[in-house]
């Protein structure tokens, strides 16, 4: 949506090579995504992006996805694209977000995007969307997550 | 904490007189709650509570309740706080919120309270928190809630 | 920032082709963008940019562009970006927002833009962005906009 | 509004004993407020409160206090409560909020009032809210509010 906007400065340069394995070892360590069902399916400097496929025992009371799982998973995505920047054995935290819920949680199968905006040595900024169906913007997420030694 | 401020003027006058069962069924018939084991405590005019107790299931990386179980839990406070308000028959959506995490989940025990702050027709904000093993706020909620017929 | 994802599918047609007149003459009957020398750069279908050069009347402490100048910008270009898709006669108020502010606002030149996310009849969601000295972004918002006939 | 709720337990204790004049110092060396005509009236430990009296050159369309107003006075609310429990020759900036106007601004007197929620040696989480003609609830405001040395 931001695509004719000049550049964000912001390098989105690793700090610790082996991000990627720093992110799946902690997503593997909190039991609510697995619970859920998410699964991280990217991986990049600054970006980490979740699937996710409806849950008969996560909706809400008209048979949509509940809002707290697409919560959920965005919270996930955002909190990890922070993380890809972050040193080695670091950890994040959330400290706040904000989401709009754009259309009825509906579908089947969902895409959660985390990015991050503004990289900091120990808060990061980030923004995260839930796609629905492929095409469908169903919510969108800004957050601050904040980085920290283990 | 507005302990001091004058009172706010808003009526929290249900239109339908069995808003308790209104509120009941409407959260039996999502699966999220019943999921993640939240319970209704209370519902009065304007204000719902739900309890919840520590799931290992739920957790994030560190063993706390993740963030994504207290704001599920303190968004339905709120949207069903929003209900007890509406007419017979109505339902309530989010349609946006924001929350701020003010510590670590490491409790046991949590109650997530919504309350109206501005009671609309068709929507509402509201406030909640979500307390810890008693006295401890560990998130504060500002949300939006539509209310809509069947 | 976004420009690898999937195009929203939005459609961002005007429903008044006189749209741009609509806007500015609201802009032109509200007293404070006048007061804070904000001026109207660009009125595209869902979008309005609004420039702004720092003012001496209008700092923090630090002699930096005060965080409430910056956000009545952007709140306005959020504002009447959701106004350009609404019907002749219309107006539009803002019902909540959300700004993260990324980096001190130490410049001279300023540009909000504001972007409809999600267009609705009587509700959009828009996103904002405050830039400074060209490329820096040091704001970003997510606000929900209502839409009134007047 | 939570007066049923228990007590906060955070010590709302200074630790600077002349918060006073460290705020209203920092106050009167930002512009904004003068030029706006923001008054502080009550510092205390945790709580700023600022009063405006609406004035012509700062409406939105319909003739009422604009919103970017409203959020300029709460936000100042906000930074000046989380400064009140700052070390001596500290000062504050706001890295975020989220604000819901809850009615029209239609009124002529205005007090904006900011408390902390979370008092924090470097990052304070704080509310506020904007009244209107003595008893009616306009905004509500969240925040994210830093404190560093000068």
């Amino acid at each position: 949506m931001l695509r004719n906007l000049p550049e964000n400065e912001t390098a989105m340069t690793p700090q610790n090579p082996d991000f990627e394995t720093m992110v799946r070892a902690s997503f593997a360590r909190q039991s609510l995504m697995e619970t859920m069902g998410g699964r991280i399916e990217r991986v990049e400097p600054g970006l980490v992006e979740i699937s996710y496929v409806r849950d008969e025992k996560l909706l809400q009371q008209h048979g949509f996805m509940h809002a707290g799982v697409a919560t959920s998973l965005v919270d996930s995505a955002c909190g990890y694209a922070a993380l890809t920047l972050a040193p080695a054995g670091w950890n994040t935290l959330t400290a706040e977000f904000k989401i709009n819920f754009l259309r009825p949680a509906s579908g089947s199968a969902f895409r959660a995007v985390g990015r991050v905006m503004k990289a900091g040595k120990l808060v990061s900024v980030t923004e995260g969307e839930v796609w629905q169906d492929g095409e469908k913007l169903i919510a969108k997420m800004q957050a601050t997550n904040v980085l920290q030694p283990e």
